[in-house]
């Protein structure tokens, strides 16, 4: 079925007596998705780590939806076919949506190779929050060179199929909302960046 | 599958930066799961809306997820037999637990009729948050004469299927952590009586 049907009927909406507006105002800032994309090894999960650590200093509630955890947990009944890839996306989507409708900074850091997943995640999103798309971007080879979890090898030599950059696309985001400079700058850097760009964005 | 597999591989569980105990000292309170079972029209929503609101006053960051509604989202795509009904719970269970430990107090009201669905939760939240069982207790008589959105009478008439209480069972909680008499008491006196309750349990 396709991602705006719903299966279930009998089913109404119930209006809930906190507002997002009070739950926002009890953290004196707004909740929001930043979604980090990028092929594996561009650095997406260690520059997520680092942004939430600066925002946590400076008092933000935040909470980072690795692609991998939630593949341990929510998602774990999904593989890495082109189905499932869209189906984990739009998981994570809708938890990222739930989360900073309660006021969370969430920081979704996955692969999402397929645009028009994260375009999906986007269009849902908005309809409560904002959602910020971040190319975390880095080349083949530096990824292919930097290899944190041993997984290019691999796939080079077929031991993995379907794999984003080798035997699987990456579609590379056409409207970022920024794009990091994974190649030329470290991982402090980057969420220095991330940090500086956010902050105006989830002020009250 | 069952619920402990997971089906991707090539997957490893990326430690985060910020601590559980970070998130949690910034909101000065516990994040937790307070799960509200009971059959339509038992009032559990109505019971979570007012706690939400009492616990928004006192400064504690909540969220509520209410069957109906992620029935609109997370869960659009399961409907009401035995095993979807198995997977909307264990998603719901899911998104629960990672709000929690982001630091929110998470109230899910849901019917999860099933004592094995609701027992999963419990095992999976306690891994990382306390879970709280609340069974908002009303008999078939006071939950029928009710029947907020007419959907006994559908079910007396054969319109619905496998509702619980009519043609489908409820388990009974066996050991819950509360239980709330609504039969003879108001939503505002089960909601004072839940908030005095959870309140030690939430305090850092």
């Amino acid at each position: 079925m396709s991602s705006d049907e719903t299966k279930a009927t009998n089913i109404v909406w119930h209006d809930q007596a906190v507002s997002q507006e009070k739950r926002w105002k009890l953290n004196n800032h707004k909740g929001c998705v930043v979604w980090l994309t990028g092929m594996s090894g561009a650095g997406k999960s260690s520059v997520a780590n680092q942004v939430e650590m600066l925002l946590n200093q400076n008092g933000i509630r935040t909470y980072l939806l690795d692609g991998d955890n939630v593949r341990h947990g929510l998602c774990q009944d999904l593989g890495f076919t082109v189905q499932d890839r869209a189906e984990n996306i739009r998981r994570v989507g809708q938890v990222s949506k739930l989360m900073a409708d309660a006021g969370v900074v969430v920081l979704s850091a996955l692969i999402s190779p397929y645009r028009s997943d994260r375009d999906q995640v986007r269009a849902s999103v908005q309809e409560i929050a904002s959602f910020h798309e971040v190319f975390v971007r880095a080349s083949l080879s530096t990824c292919e060179s930097r290899d944190p979890k041993g997984l290019y090898k691999l796939a080079r030599a077929g031991k993995i199929k379907n794999f984003t950059g080798i035997d699987d696309p990456y579609d590379e985001p056409l409207k970022p909302d920024l794009v990091l400079d994974s190649d030329n700058k470290t991982v402090e850097e980057l969420a220095s960046e991330t940090v500086a760009w956010l902050e105006k964005k989830i002020s009250l």
